[in-house]
């Protein structure tokens, strides 16, 4: 198996100004390709600590990819080094990314200046991937001292997840790769507990070649990824179709999509393949569900619209709940939940909707503890009620109680087309 | 300067299984005490990676803090490495932790086996910090190697941010520390690049032993660290009084906080403070508005509720927004904020309402670009509406557009009360 290891440089993220994600993002596209990440390292803009920590690690690795370090402030100290560790005799202007350098720049109707032009500038021992999203260039450079390959990344999140398709096909062509085949299976509403239990058996049986990994997401539930290492590929399809079958049955009541997916891009899909439209009454997940509905591009056909009915007031005078309905059982009640979603489904119209009515904390009140939350959903045959109940913190509640009542619309839809 | 190492040990972080949090939290609390962080590292669960890794950068840092690598059934490898690190002569069960892990799993209804009571032995040159969130100990070691302190925390995120202020007390108690004051300002509205080249003579007079930190944040805009070192207390107050005042002046057009905070917080502070009460209408921001407000604890005190108006049968029937308005105007458009912003504080009955119409992309449409949004704000004194045009991806615009209607509200709103 070969073995890389990941670099990010730049003191920003020594002094938690940032958030790491781009070696998470290689990480990822590695381990899908079936290379080994040995380590992840964050060192900062100092001549002497790249030079060093790329020697030490390109001597125990096949590939090692750095992010950042580029930049017009930044990069005589990272390219400086690169150049030396490579026995580079000078920098020279890479035609293709001084074009992007000059395009960029003119697009953002800013003056172009020298220190700008250098971006362009690459060690003369550097293969270059032109960067179509900044002016800092993708460089390569083989065989370094022990034989490694050396990627350098510009470290903007957006410019370095760009680059990522690039220099994974650069990898596929000159490293001895074996063959890998993944496929995701989504499921929502079981715990990860629970579900390594129930599959135990069948994951002991699993052929050897073949491996799962758990990837859990309070919004989207559990990606379970199978994956076929080596042998040729008919086997390795063939593998896959009679174990991802049987995986699906041990999991049909959870599964909701076979592939990588999120429970409101399914229900996107749901929607628009039948031509219905959806609507939402939230209380606790304030907004959430709206949110969620809206964050998949072209939701407008199929999401009419919501209300976050925070006030008893908006619940009364919007949705119309009756008054007596939340004296009689408290705003946090399966009553309430069915009227709020009636209300909105009358409101806008919709074919269906969801309503939430519950506490995220923190505090619980004198009849519900903290995190206890009532869904309802009302549909063209009638509306459903349930209830769930979490154990965390205000945010994190939230988002478990908008997924969950994702997921118990979901459920109410395919039930009924 | 003390130094210090950050490493992460676990397969799951290395795979891109799990986003390093820790790292970034531990980060941020030294760099606020003063002490550089040379070095993060992410390795795997092997007892040799360990053991190089740690004896390596014990050599070179005055403190490591580790995360991860305990739990039920990963101890085995960390804990041997740390006792044979230490010259340990065995395990002892601690007292407190055991109380902690009998507490915890009784509360879990879990039955306790022998490898939960496990998780209560440390090794013998280990002093203890009782995790009070979770099963595992957070373990000390003085005097490791070269002189070195190691501190083993959980890598359980809640677990290991909880870990924390014990931590920092002890590095505190045991640590030579020249003291550091720190002050945030919060400011909204204004680039980066433009608020630097604005604060750049200021800045450049600082006395020596201040700096100034941006933290940039899509949905809270520019954290300003002001951080004075050494001297006597009294000499930093002065100082920092001094320096803050005059970077307020400077920034008086975009400061909305003194001290961390965000747009929703400051809002929810001035409308409480006042007695206030806030409702939305979203098209494009899609529930972010309402999301944000109903995030801050206590939020049901002034925000009433909101309609997200993704449908254009929604903005007319609900929010009353005229057709001919929609018609003659189109859907984004400042006229049509302004009565989404009228039509929602009509229909909930607040003082204040905002309101946001646009394009959040991907594709915008014959009269407006992908990115650009109308704003609307409805006050007991008339309806105000703003443009505001980004260039970033859906799900950055809609931050940006949800947290530039917030700060357009918070100015109307101070410049009313």
């Amino acid at each position: 198996m070969k073995l890389a290891a990941i670099v990010t440089i730049g003191d920003e993220i020594l002094i938690g100004q940032v958030l790491d994600t781009n070696s998470r993002n290689l990480a990822i596209a590695l381990e899908e390709m079936g290379i080994h990440v040995n380590r992840m390292l964050s060192i900062g803009d100092r001549a002497d600590e790249i030079a060093n920590t790329l020697s030490r690690e390109l001597a125990c690795n096949d590939i090692v990819i750095t992010t950042g370090g580029l930049g017009p402030t930044k990069d005589d100290i990272t390219k400086g080094v690169l150049a030396r560790l490579t026995g580079s005799k000078g920098l020279v202007r890479h035609p293709g990314q001084l074009e992007k350098v000059h395009s960029i720049l003119k697009n953002r109707g800013l003056d172009i200046l020298p220190i700008n032009l250098a971006q362009a500038d690459v060690p003369d021992t550097a293969e270059v991937l032109v960067n179509r999203l900044g002016t800092a260039p993708i460089m390569i450079f083989r065989n370094v001292k022990g034989g490694g390959t050396l990627y350098a990344l510009p470290g903007v999140p957006h410019e370095a997840v760009g680059a990522i398709p690039d220099v994974l096909e650069d990898i596929r062509k000159h490293q001895q790769l074996s063959s890998i085949l993944h496929r995701n299976l989504m499921v929502y509403g079981i715990a990860e507990s629970a579900l390594s239990e129930l599959i135990a058996p069948w994951e002991d049986a699993l052929p050897e070649q073949m491996h799962l990994a758990y990837l859990p997401n309070p919004l989207t539930g559990i990606r379970l990824r199978l994956s076929c290492y080596g042998g040729d590929s008919n086997l390795q399809k063939q593998l896959m179709e009679a174990e991802m079958g049987k995986l699906k049955v041990l999991l049909r009541d959870w599964v909701y999509a076979d592939g990588d997916s999120t429970l409101e891009s399914e229900l996107g899909r749901i929607l628009k393949e039948h031509g219905l439209t959806v609507s939402a009454a939230e209380s606790c997940t304030g907004g959430e569900i709206a949110h969620l509905f809206t964050s998949v591009p072209g939701s407008s056909a199929y999401f009419l619209g919501s209300v976050t009915s925070y006030a008893i007031s908006v619940k009364e005078k919007v949705l119309g709940v009756p008054a007596q309905i939340i004296e009689k059982y408290g705003v946090v009640s399966s009553e309430v939940a069915a009227a709020m979603a009636e209300g909105v489904r009358k409101l806008t119209g919709s074919d269906y909707s969801v309503s939430t009515t519950g506490l995220a904390g923190p505090g619980g009140d004198e009849f519900n503890p903290e995190g206890t939350v009532w869904v309802g959903v009302a549909t063209p045959k009638g509306t459903k009620t349930i209830k769930y109940c979490y154990k965390n913190d205000r945010l994190r509640n939230i988002e478990r109680f908008a997924a969950s009542a994702l997921n118990f619309l979901r459920l109410q839809i395919v039930s009924e087309i």
